[in-house]
């Protein structure tokens, strides 16, 4: 399976500890939007028994996340702001295809949600490195190979799901579009800033 | 706290062990739906960081209880069908406030969410006694201790988080207007049917 083509600006991790309050809010509610989208392939999908329990179980585990980032945020006195929009995966939201067969589109889908992970892992590799306390620091190692996990998943229900679709020429494409998307961010203190 | 004003038709438990596929997948996606609404009141007062703290944890057991239904649906060779309407809780929906201050409208909200655990509460316990096998008996003598719990946080932030509501008289009128809405149910195998 191919790997990221651009790494993340190293400026953005530099911006995140300088703005903990405003990654740590803007982290939870991706945790939060992550949940919400195992949930909802679940109703589109309810007749894969497979997708339904993966798919449980990741979203059970971002919303533990949640809870964990918002343990955090009230730790440091802090509450958590309103939800926030995600440009970046609002982005990558625009390369799924609303056509095409119904495999076709849920490849789309999981890979969608693969290459949000896949990028959220690099960036927390990046946390557990840069972030200014080791219990943060500690914190995103954990994450990190949770969604890790998580981006297995996707791509392993992508190829199980995917039918006739070529799911590696497919991830190839994500990638690549990828890669033109996250070379407009790095320059703020979201998880996807 | 008062409580349930009419209870169950007794033939509704009847209904459900002939019929225990349409009961679990219809179960199944009331945990769904539990889930996603305590993630959406999360999203409407992300400022309140005890509702916060609290709803997360019952958003997490709801999807634990998801898939665990699913997992009864799997062991019987049936597969989870698509996510069904569930009119009992969209005719207590009409008695929530769209209008009113803010705490009267959070109030409203937490007292139907209250409301529906109470009612569910009482039909796994009739479940836990009437069940076909020991195991489910098991499982929704579970479930009706994990709901009850839910119910009492429910009250609990609508007192707390009340302002100047009556919540012992608005619970007064939800539990008259939930009396005359489930007359009018107990009549299929569904959770709420």
């Amino acid at each position: 399976m191919l790997h990221l083509q651009l790494p993340t600006d190293p400026r953005w991790a530099a911006l995140a500890r300088e703005d903990l309050h405003t990654l740590l809010v803007d982290h939870a509610w991706c945790e939060h939007k992550a949940a919400s989208n195992a949930m909802s392939l679940v109703v589109r999908h309810p007749g894969l028994t497979d997708l339904v329990e993966e798919l449980t179980r990741i979203a059970a585990e971002e919303i533990s996340h949640f809870g964990m980032v918002v343990e955090r945020i009230r730790e440091r006195g802090w509450v958590l702001g309103p939800e926030r929009k995600d440009s970046y995966v609002n982005e990558l939201l625009t390369f799924v295809r609303k056509d095409g067969s119904s495999e076709e589109r849920l490849v789309d889908r999981l890979l969608f949600s693969a290459m949000i992970e896949a990028r959220s892992c690099e960036r927390f590799k990046m946390l557990s490195e840069t972030a200014a306390d080791e219990g943060l620091r500690e914190f995103y190692r954990e994450l990190m190979v949770s969604e890790a996990g998580h981006y297995a998943t996707f791509i392993g229900l992508a190829r199980k799901h995917g039918g006739r679709t070529d799911v590696d020429a497919r991830w190839k494409q994500f990638l690549e579009f990828e890669a033109r998307v996250v070379a407009g961010y790095g320059k703020s203190a979201e998880m996807h800033g």
